[in-house]
């Protein structure tokens, strides 16, 4: 497929989720190429109905740009009370909707934002989409002061964990920490390595999401939207 | 007592505890009025009979600087391999040597160094020992994007959070990021909470230390040392 041809697909997809926003919510955006559309949807809403939500807020800056250029207002997450639903990407999701996200290193703010939405759809194109957990790094941000020793731990238990680069330094988080990408692939029982992580003292936050998606809307390849629900 | 007799109480603790040292090893310290009257035991050890360690690394910049002054080299935690032994104080510890730790809100930092250490000797005076974790509002870290949905979560399970403030502020720790103090005492299954702030998203780390302490040196009201071993 082309590029422009996968383009298309991409907004057709991002008009379905677009076309679930209500008027007057709290919506959460995302960052990403077919967020990138939805925003734009979300732009030609406002021009043609005249939508106004309640609250936006969103993950990434360059999405705040985007939606502030459509006129849309940005707020925190702290100034909100709940997120009824908030798009996003994903870097892969399984059967079950679990995923995997961070590959733009910012899991530890959508995070945030997802389990504070009351509904969280992801819009993907048909190569994120496994039945198991796979073919992507796990993203896991780290406090700097204790990096060596996780990584460490990690690699103890056959995670295989690398630092992320920036050039010739380990890349920086928006939070000052570092990421450790984990090249386990399959993951088996995501489940299981979830908690670990969430126990291992020095870990921030990890790239899988668990049981916080309720749709995906796929771009598939052959031309046409599947809409998939938990 | 009087702060003279429980000083001198509190100064004869740290000597069992700076006694354990071992010259050459790797040592944690942490920070509170028993471990400076440690950190002066070091100096004298260093002085009178010349101790050496391969590695110190330290939880607060007052002991740096007090190590410092004894003229002994302070790395960070992420340049040393593990550490040997660290020896801190606790704000509350119980009949299992679990305790809460936090008050200084330094909990972040206090956890990654005693979770790579090997042992790990808590000082403390005979007040800060109970049955049941209790008398002390626990400390939770918690990053600012998420805190009011990360306080109403809290509230919502009865555990009464309250922000730490410093004047009319919210209290910054040195990681950017706000504490939640929680009203719950006693601590019924400390492992039980523990587990559920672990999981919590937003939450960075919290004030609960188990199965970390070795052993306690306690300084008791009736003139004795008490040294509490796992």
């Amino acid at each position: 497929m082309d590029k422009n041809t996968q383009d298309e697909l991409k907004k057709e997809a991002a008009k379905v989720a677009a076309d679930k926003v209500q008027a007057g919510s709290v919506l959460g955006v995302g960052t990403g190429s077919t967020v990138k559309f939805f925003i734009d949807w979300l732009g030609e809403r406002k021009e043609k109905e005249g939508l106004t939500l309640k609250h936006i807020v969103t993950t990434s800056s360059r999405s705040k740009k985007q939606l502030e250029s459509y006129g849309f207002k940005v707020d925190e997450l702290a100034d909100v009370d709940e997120v009824d639903l908030t798009v996003d990407g994903a870097d892969r999701v399984d059967s079950q909707l679990n995923g995997i996200k961070g590959g733009g290193a910012a899991l530890t703010l959508e995070k945030n934002v997802a389990v504070n939405s009351k509904k969280n759809i992801w819009i993907v194109d048909e190569s994120k989409v496994v039945d198991h957990l796979s073919g992507f790094k796990l993203p896991v941000e780290v406090l700097p002061v204790s990096c060596m020793q996780v990584k460490k731990r990690l690699e103890k238990e056959g995670l295989n964990p690398e630092f992320r680069m920036n050039g010739n330094q380990k890349l920086t988080t928006h939070y000052g920490n570092y990421i450790l990408d984990l090249d386990v692939s399959p993951i088996p029982v995501p489940a299981g390595l979830a908690d670990y992580l969430d126990h291992t003292v020095g870990v921030v936050e990890h790239g899988l999401f668990l049981n916080i998606c309720d749709e995906v809307i796929v771009a598939k390849s052959n031309g046409t939207i599947q809409e998939i629900k938990r």
